[in-house]
């Protein structure tokens, strides 16, 4: 499985029932943790996910909409006798802020956490393992901001099993087949490993785009994913108020994704000035039609 | 009025029901804000407490379940248009991680923040008003802790007509009685202050003993308040592993309150290990009879 699940959709201020930006991605048994506003560990109970699961966590900016709950989870993660290593990547100030507060409170963490600083303006490979594989990306926000790409790792190639029958491939042989590797029979003839596979199914992609203004320059890292986030502070008559404060609006991230190629949009980060998310969807969907609303507590599948 | 509304219960490992401690002092139409745990802005949300009507904040101590949530009330307060001067009283430290945290995310403040650093194991008066006087004093625990106690401003004296009229005093003069003045006939004899006034109600008192390992120096603090709040983190039979964190169980709360001579006693900040409160009040009852519950959203008048 590879999946999102929203745990807030709000912008900066919190509400009862909408939440700050938190989300989790969930691939295979592992969770990850995109963004981390107030009320995540809350919320992360409520909606039933497991935190002693999640390994890796990234924090895309400093603003406190996305990242005041982590000292907090990362305070009862430890509580809750977590003694499993976590990796968190953000911004080098996080991990000085983390460790101030760690260190008033007189608190030794009962697992090793891993800071990772995102280097200003730089993009790159975060991690990798067998699955899934993370990068990074530079978004235009009021401070230093970056957004998140989630592949699942190239998976291997697909055996035909009639053509590797008539090949006379033994079956202990298809996993070598898989691999990409060409067989060579007893009478050493080589059967060509495109004749008897297919390639594997591309990679599915998941793509986080923060907080940004209106920005051309993501589309290459929007480019052709499977599901892009990308936030609709704002409904499109406020376009100006957007720029000023450096998000964006419903037609905006449409058209973004539009001309990314990409195919399915996830909206949040609404402003919490809106009551009714409805006409999000309304102003979004004639641009690009295969958009969706990030709901707290809901799951979208890749 | 003078009233503490419970806004959290809990101890460190909030859940979407018991939150982190804070509460809502509340007297005449001002509040202050004692603790302020992840979550408490949500949490004013949710009771209907106006944050703007908020003056002052006094934070008890840096374990987070006592503070993780004050840079989110700040910063939202800031976004809400505040302008008044906010004061926070708490240790020097909390001072550092506000300012660090506004600092990142390139916030600048659109109010005053006035903040007061506590000093460690000192004791003594931190502001008052015409209607309210807030003290402090140290309370042990694993780090630096302070408990506060709130007391309304000594009232004015009550005038006894029967007794004013008897020896003619002018109704235009009741004002200066009841500020304690003698009063001069016509005829130059005096009519003493407490021949026909009666001494102001005893001002009414709350005390909150923040998070504290079992103390009988707490006593004089509490000494006839009307409301004592003393966490009971444990039931009785944990008095051990209470002692060992640095925190009290029910029959040790109780047996203070009795000693102090306190009017009433609210029990909280109980272990995330408890599901149900009651035995909480079964245990604390027979020791001192007028305990409740902190319970949230409950307000308790003095």
């Amino acid at each position: 499985m590879f999946a999102v699940t929203i745990l807030g959709n709000n912008s900066a201020i919190p509400t009862p029932d909408r939440h700050p930006t938190a989300q989790v991605v969930t691939y295979n048994e592992q969770l990850m943790l995109v963004d981390c506003g107030e009320g995540t560990q809350m919320q992360l109970t409520r909606y039933k996910v497991r935190r002693s699961r999640i390994r890796y966590i990234f924090i895309s900016h400093l603003h406190g909409d996305h990242y005041f709950g982590l000292i907090g989870l990362i305070n009862s993660m430890s509580l809750l006798g977590r003694t499993e290593p976590l990796a968190v990547y953000g911004p080098p100030e996080l991990e000085e802020i983390l460790m101030m507060q760690l260190r008033v409170a007189a608190t030794t963490l009962r697992f090793e956490l891993h800071f990772h600083a995102l280097l200003p303006e730089a993009t790159g490979l975060l991690f990798r393992d067998k699955d899934m594989e993370v990068s990074y990306f530079p978004v235009k926000h009021r401070i230093p901001c970056y957004g998140f790409s989630f592949s699942m790792q190239r998976r291997k190639r697909r055996v035909i099993p009639e053509q590797a029958r008539a090949y006379e491939i033994p079956s202990a042989f298809y996993s070598k087949l898989q691999d990409g590797e060409d067989y060579e029979s007893k009478t050493g003839s080589i059967v060509k490993n495109d004749w008897v596979t297919l390639p594997p199914p591309r990679p599915k992609r998941y793509v986080y785009c923060a907080d940004s203004i209106y920005d051309e320059d993501l589309i290459p890292y929007m480019q052709d994913a499977d599901l892009v986030y990308h936030e609709t502070t704002y409904l499109a008559d406020l376009h100006q108020r957007a720029a000023e404060r450096y998000h964006s609006t419903t037609v905006q991230a449409a058209g973004l994704a539009a001309r990314a190629g990409a195919k399915r949009l996830l909206i949040g980060h609404f402003s919490s000035k809106y009551t009714e998310l409805q006409p999000f969807l309304d102003e979004s969907r004639p641009v690009f039609e295969n958009t969706d609303l990030a709901l707290e507590g809901t799951t979208y599948l890749l």
